[in-house]
């Protein structure tokens, strides 16, 4: 294959990016104008890859993504965010700690070499230290990629709140381009566990959406701010039980009773410094339906206009690409 | 077998009461003194019969720990309480609603005809009606045991705290001898669901009790009341990968975490009625050693002089079947 000296197509190949989370790894070729050409995703999240393989595991599920690619295009650069980058991935990218920005994340990129002699750079997670540490790997990159995409926000010296929706539901406090602070909400893994494993599962049937189950179940949290997530979850079983809540109804109410207590705890985020959600509508990453949910849940807080940012994973790994030189100007002037 | 018309001595058998809950029964021998002469435990808990079964697996289980009694004494009354009054007892007893004393818990009691024609009464649950509603059935049995142990706290019109610590812990607060208001925290089942089935669990270690590790989890509630419980569980997780917590230590101090914001809603359920931890030291129903992590956590929360109720649950059984004439001067006159 012979390499072309002058300026590639807009439309040529110029990045391979892979998301590599706990559960999943999508996996992304970019073009030269940052347009992403084609994607995949497979199921070898870092806690579904086979322990005794090693980075072996990492190796073969990475060629099964990228391999035909490079095949192509064996010069491309290679990046990676997420779980791939923790103790149990593919090489540990320490910590970097807050406040974060891009740069201080290109700072902290590691090089991994896989079995065909690609160096892969992976971006390191993100530890708020503390007497309650926080830690986060993969939502940093889809927070630069919020950034990237709204020039107000990345120069916002006021402050911007930024949402990331899951299993493990980040919320972040950015500003000036940085990431100042986050905590870590278990609403996503907890829900699933109370449904699954306790003794609220028991009267549940599964069911059509229920919008007006979920408001109720977010309205009863923001009135019992004061008693709690263990004071009201009971209320799912009692409601039931007292024919006030169909079964088909108790997993919604019971998501919005969880979703409605992140929001409690974000309000006293915000309190520390200084501000409140109705002064401040997020912005949310994430599962489109599971976004919609805390719009709703944002609407009955009494906060209108908090925005869903699309494509922030693939705008953050891009941007953090860009700024490591991996792409544009300087990776061609290297090529 | 003839029955004496004389006044019984006080250690001939007067009573068969039995605690008969979700997971396991408790079946007592009462003497005509109140003492218990016999008993025994089984794992024959309501959750725990084939539901096939229907009422003939109930009389298998009543026969199996009350049988051998009633072939030496066929006239003894028989009392019940707990989850065998439910919809998926034995028979259901339906809920009394709160404020609730002894007398209406009598007024409640329904029967049941065993195989052998034994009329077993079964005490009810109760219910505090409203928008969010609660349920208890067996601790209202237990509460009333506590207030027949302690004249003081029967009579007081000031009100009082007690506290049942468990896989659904209640709270009630009872005054002038009745049970006004509760509420359930699921504390228990949330600990083991979130040990065993979430990313929690998977850096926990099994290790010696670490009371350090308890007190330090109490303490991290306390000071994040506001920001709750979604907050700051994953804190088990962080500190651990920032090495600030063994993970021996992290079961223990999960519970500690846990236990502390029960009490913060507490402290919330408190001043609703406007008075406070510090001025209400609760009395404590339940395992001695869970009890003891309570007490631990309750001095935490500066509050002193909290004390663990004996037998709450055989007192119960016996104030409300002397209450109902099934033992006592009017049991003799019709036997």
């Amino acid at each position: 294959m012979t390499m072309s000296r002058t300026a590639p197509s807009p439309a040529a190949p110029a990045l391979i990016a892979i998301d590599w989370g706990t559960t999943s790894m999508r996996a992304f070729l970019f073009a030269a104008d940052g347009s992403v050409l084609e994607s995949n995703a497979h199921p070898a999240g870092v806690m579904n890859l086979p322990r005794a393989g090693g980075t072996a595991a990492f190796d073969a599920a990475f060629e099964s993504a990228c391999g035909a690619w490079l095949d192509r295009a064996p010069a491309l650069p290679v990046l990676a965010a997420g779980m791939v980058g923790s103790a149990q991935g593919w090489r540990e990218a320490p910590y970097v700690n807050t406040p974060v920005d891009a740069d201080a994340l290109v700072d902290g990129l590691i090089r991994v070499e896989s079995s065909r002699g690609v160096a892969v750079a992976i971006v390191p997670g993100v530890l708020e230290p503390g007497t309650l540490p926080d830690v986060m790997r993969g939502e940093e990159t889809q927070i630069v990629g919020a950034l990237a995409g709204d020039a107000g926000l990345a120069s916002g010296a006021a402050g911007a709140l930024i949402g990331l929706p899951g299993t493990h539901a980040k919320w972040a406090w950015v500003r000036d381009g940085r990431i100042e602070r986050f905590r870590t909400y278990m609403t996503g893994e907890l829900f699933a566990t109370l449904r699954d494993h306790t003794i609220l599962g028991r009267t549940m049937q599964a069911g059509e959406a229920d919008p007006d189950a979920f408001r109720r179940g977010v309205g009863v949290a923001r009135e019992s701010r004061d008693a709690g997530l263990l004071a009201t979850i009971f209320s799912t079983r009692t409601l039931g039980l007292t024919g006030q809540l169909a079964p088909q109804a108790q997993g919604d109410y019971l998501s919005g009773l969880l979703i409605g207590h992140e929001l409690n705890a974000l309000v006293a985020m915000l309190a520390g410094v200084g501000t409140t959600l109705a002064a401040q509508p997020p912005r949310l990453i994430g599962d489109g339906r599971l976004c919609e949910r805390y719009l709703t849940a944002l609407r009955e807080f009494g906060c209108e206009g908090a925005q869903v940012v699309e494509r922030a994973t693939e705008r953050g790994l891009w941007r953090i690409a860009s700024q490591a030189g991996l792409v544009g100007a300087a990776a061609r002037a290297v090529s």
